[in-house]
């Protein structure tokens, strides 16, 4: 018995490393999809979120049989809670990935970054799919603490972020409102993306110590 | 022990009723600091915000407990899922609420929203703590199911949401880019908060029948 269920909670955590992978790409597609105002790719990235949600559905159900037959307690209980979670946040970052991939779309075919914004738009778009790609890898190391790790890296998100909404609220913006706007929503898809990451890595901690990270 | 075990969820609905009434409460609050630039109650309302963080680690702990105690199956095992994603989402509706009320804190002694779109946003506020409300009672009486009755509602919010978006973004918006960023993310605030009341409502619905709404 326990040892169907370290193989069935060992089968859970591949699943969310697979979602991982999911949402890197979809996040590393969708700017790319934004900063080359590639419509096919953006409806791509769009229509291909369903698979994140599927998935999700699959981890739930895996959790909950594991919950139901298992009866787990203790560390596998939150582990197994933590799957649970954890595919909920993952999700979330399919959608915010899908988010960004409908502002390509809706400003195709102009470009809805100008282009003195590409590079921090493509940094963001760079280390958000990065921070998917950790984490499906910490993920996958089970023990190992990655909420300091990610956090850390949010900062230069939190920083990038704030660097945009500086610039296109700040005096001299040549591109109108409509792109402002545009644009402060943007950037407020990466920073959140980039969140859930954190929250992810933070439970993913508490699975493995029994104590929440401060 | 079915006894005991039915005595502890009830007494886990009643944590998230309470914190829907706190949801409900921060947003109607927030709102009102919102319009009437009234930087004492924004104040009140972020601080007060530890409350819900607090009450959701509270109703995460007890379900943890009745979890690894008393091994739940079926529609038990379901509204104690239900319960633990509820806190989680309640506790994001706090979060928004404080969104709203750091917009009307950053803007002080300035109103953050124009004289000619207070009317959307009261309407947006009065919606969402309403939602959050609503999502209370329904939490209140297992078996209701809800999701449904805030999905209409939600169109509501869109439908507001969608109409701020048009105004800011619109040929002779008089109040800058400025104004325009922090109006279209405050807007998208209220969307996200009265979005969250529908995740929980359907998943509340999932407890009760077992069956995802569609």
């Amino acid at each position: 018995m326990r040892e169907t269920f370290h193989g069935e909670l060992t089968r859970l955590r591949e699943q969310l490393v697979a979602m991982c992978a999911l949402a890197a790409q979809a996040m590393q597609q969708a700017s790319q999809a934004l900063l080359t105002a590639d419509l096919g790719l953006a409806e791509q990235v769009i229509s291909g979120d369903t698979a994140l949600d599927q998935a999700r559905g699959n981890c739930e159900a895996n959790a909950h049989s594991l919950l139901a037959l298992q009866a787990p307690v203790a560390g596998d209980l939150r582990s197994i809670l933590a799957a649970v979670y954890s595919a909920e946040k993952i999700e979330r970052m399919g959608d915010l990935a899908a988010h960004v991939a409908d502002t390509a779309r809706f400003s195709h075919p102009n470009h809805a970054v100008p282009a003195d914004l590409e590079d921090p738009f493509a940094e963001l778009g760079r280390i958000a799919a990065g921070m998917a790609d950790r984490l499906g890898e910490l993920i996958d190391q089970p023990g190992v603490e990655g909420y300091a790790e990610l956090n850390e890296t949010d900062h230069a998100v939190d920083a990038l972020h704030a660097q945009v909404l500086a610039t296109i609220t700040g005096s001299g913006w040549p591109h109108g409102v409509r792109s402002a706007t545009s644009l402060a929503l943007l950037a407020r898809f990466y920073e959140r993306f980039a969140d859930q990451t954190v929250s992810v890595a933070r439970r993913l901690d508490f699975a493995t110590t029994g104590e929440i990270p401060t």
